[in-house]
């Protein structure tokens, strides 16, 4: 097998120890954009990820919300890359950086490169309460995604079948923490399955009666948005029927609810979209990190006296000049600065220039855009806003645009065509823990006799 | 809330103390096909299953093997029923029955009933060893599915980077026991993604020189099938690249390997399509049960004494007159049963018959096939054989006209036609635990250096 497999390979593989390597820690969207620039570089590349799949993140909401499936946003890093001959991929978990020796490491050993990309994304922050995150799961990965969707579509089955009324309305309620792009997406969309999709499908309670609240900590919604499009979002939100709290601080997370200031509000399910805590790997290069954990790094994206190590997307903490606040930490920005240290490896490893003669990195802001529900969205591109529907249509046509893999973008197409016409979601499936706990179980059909018995 | 509710329901729904109670315990096709009889029925019908989804189990082994993703043959059993207003979901699990009572157990109280259809299905036969359940998962459920494929999708990833040959070799060993339609449909689609999906896609293994191994006990794949069918699908299988191992015992497995016989293969990969076990629900009937613990019903498919009391589907054993075994645990015994017996409580339930009226169950059987890769099938189908392109043809159109929702079934053709034009295994995610153990990781561009080093 290993003879004819070194036939099949192509000569560029050949000498290897004088191929500079490249790792990529992070297939994200930061990660994959090194990874593509540099597909005709004389490199040793290797995208290193604790997944096997990219996932297309600003969709993630939507498989929560059970209007699409999993593998739709997504696809296996191997195959966005597999055109790539000097590109590899691996399915691990780096642990930490040592940075003197030029070495990445793993549990089962180190691995030595020339250049390193670390893309591994960030996480939620709960602000020092990390016993929260149990009660209330955030939205970054798919397993997330199914998780709360197995919440949301299990809290429904267990109202239905709750006799007891205060119980009930617990499990009717859901509190969703975080002003931002997750949270309206999230907050319009639970509100709108419970609105439009399920009311025919339950006998005992009337779906249309769920709560949802939306808690921000600041006095608006969408922070990275001008304050035009945070009151639009928060009035269409608002006419859904979402509860918008702003400056609202939440103080306790339990399995009985959530405490914001003085009201506590009897929730069975309260979902986490606040916060920011970038991966722990950039601690370990020994530079000043932000309270975030952000790596503060160079005009170049690089730590300061390493000029071989780069930190994109959301690990890195840039301000541009004359600004007082870093780069969101949105898709585009990890895309622009994986293009950019992408560009800037090609020339080096090329000979064409030097670390000295780099470039700085700077982010063109290409606008951003949250939906909030069916035919609302609201949008910022250059000095342009847009809202209503104009804003749904232009935030649908970007993100299928920006989806990878031309099936999924056909897929997704055919979902949202169904779920627009039908108001259906197609993808309702509870998986894994169904374990309702109940105080008093009731329901039409089911114990009529034992009521009557009892 | 409750006030408006009571306006909502339907008049029917009014006087419920006075309609018979139907219990259903089970989502799969013989449940549903009870509920869907009793339609216009004027009773309180509930349907009772551990998931909130029916499942297209025909298609299952395909999420397994990632050509399609879970919600696509999947459905919620509340959408399933949703028109009919007489017929109520509870996602719950029983635990027992007390016939004599007339009550259906649950952990959290018991629940009375005039009507108890059991039709909760069977799982797989370890024949005694239940230790060898979390070494080589079942397929049956949704959950068994995406487990196998995240083993099958782990394995290459452990094979790509593992250093040592044989490690190696046994993480590119796959063993299927079971040649029954479950067993041939695996262990042809494995070998389908490992020599046409994969190839391009890893640097450091050929994908192509993936071993699946399928052992029967007995000595023909697809007993059930005609002989001459048996004969062709090993034939087609191992055209494929299959290892057929027919009158082959297992009689251990291990982390490292399965014992057949004299022989120990070693594999990190072993999944189950052996051997059938009713629910346990039957054994608390208190009437007899054969060795698979299925319930030995009347003609009526009623149990003895208790004509208010039917077993159906894969928990039903009915040896037909003049015939020396019983009927298969395949869906279209399930559907049948179900339809039989919804009729039968239609018309006793209306007041029109009395159970001493009743028919005996005739079983028309309509016909089996298996699919053994792509363009090649087996069928039988009354006295007339099928086999190639024919029947996979054949089998395509019949799997997409039963699949239950319109929806799903263009979701489903869209899938199948990319993969029949592309080669392509769409659904490739690895969900959950992506820990491997490698004794000895290598690969191409990740550990070059480390290789110069040591």
């Amino acid at each position: 097998m290993s003879n004819q497999h070194e036939e099949d390979r192509a000569p560029e593989a050949r000498n290897r120890a004088d191929r500079p390597s490249v790792l990529i820690v992070g297939g994200g969207f930061g990660g994959i954009a090194v990874a593509r620039a540099l597909a005709h570089v004389d490199a040793d590349i290797t995208v290193i990820d604790k997944q096997n799949h990219h996932v297309f993140q600003p969709l993630l909401y939507q498989v929560a919300t059970a209007s699409l499936s999993p593998a739709t946003i997504s696809q296996p890093i191997r195959t966005i890359l597999r055109g790539q001959g000097n590109c590899g991929v691996v399915l691990a978990s780096a642990s930490g950086v040592d940075v003197e020796g030029r070495k990445l490491l793993f549990e089962q050993g180190d691995v030595a490169y020339d250049y390193l990309v670390l893309a591994a994304g960030a996480s939620h922050d709960y602000f020092g309460h990390d016993e929260w995150a149990p009660i209330a799961p955030g939205l970054k990965t798919l397993s997330d995604a199914t998780e709360i969707r197995r919440r949301l579509l299990l809290a429904f089955e267990e109202a239905e079948h709750e006799g007891d009324p205060t119980t009930r309305r617990a499990a009717l309620t859901f509190a969703v923490v975080g002003g931002g792009p997750t949270g309206v997406e999230l907050s319009g969309a639970i509100k709108e399955i419970a609105g439009q999709t399920l009311p025919s499908e339950y006998h005992n309670i009337d779906t249309k009666t769920t709560r949802v609240l939306l808690f921000e900590g600041s006095d608006r919604l969408l922070n990275a948005f001008p304050p035009q499009l945070s009151e639009r979002a928060k009035r269409d939100l608002e006419s859904l029927g979402v509860e918008v709290r702003l400056n609202a601080r939440v103080t306790e997370v339990t399995e009985q609810g959530i405490r914001v200031g003085e009201e506590f509000i009897e929730t069975n399910t309260v979902f986490w979209a606040a916060g920011v805590r970038a991966s722990g790997l950039g601690e370990s290069l020994g530079v000043p990190v932000d309270r975030s954990r952000r790596v503060i790094v160079q005009p170049d994206l690089s730590i300061p006296g390493h000029p071989e190590v780069f930190v994109i997307g959301d690990m890195a903490s840039l301000t541009p000049d004359g600004q007082d606040h870093p780069l969101p930490g949105v898709a585009q920005t990890a895309m622009q600065m994986g293009q950019f240290v992408g560009k800037v490896l090609k020339s080096e490893i090329a000979g064409r220039s030097t670390p000295s003669d780099r470039p700085k990195f700077v982010y063109k802001d290409k606008g951003s855009m949250a939906i909030i529900g069916k035919n609302r969205a609201v949008a910022a591109i250059g000095h342009r806003r847009f809202t209503g529907f104009i804003a749904w249509l232009l935030w649908a046509f970007v993100h299928i645009a920006f989806l990878v893999g031309f099936r999924n973008r056909l897929r997704v197409l055919f979902n949202w065509g169904v779920k627009w016409l039908l108001n259906s979601h197609d993808a309702r499936l509870i998986v894994g823990d169904t374990n309702m706990h109940m105080s008093k179980p009731v329901g039409r059909g089911f114990t009529p006799k034992q009521q009557d018995e009892q």
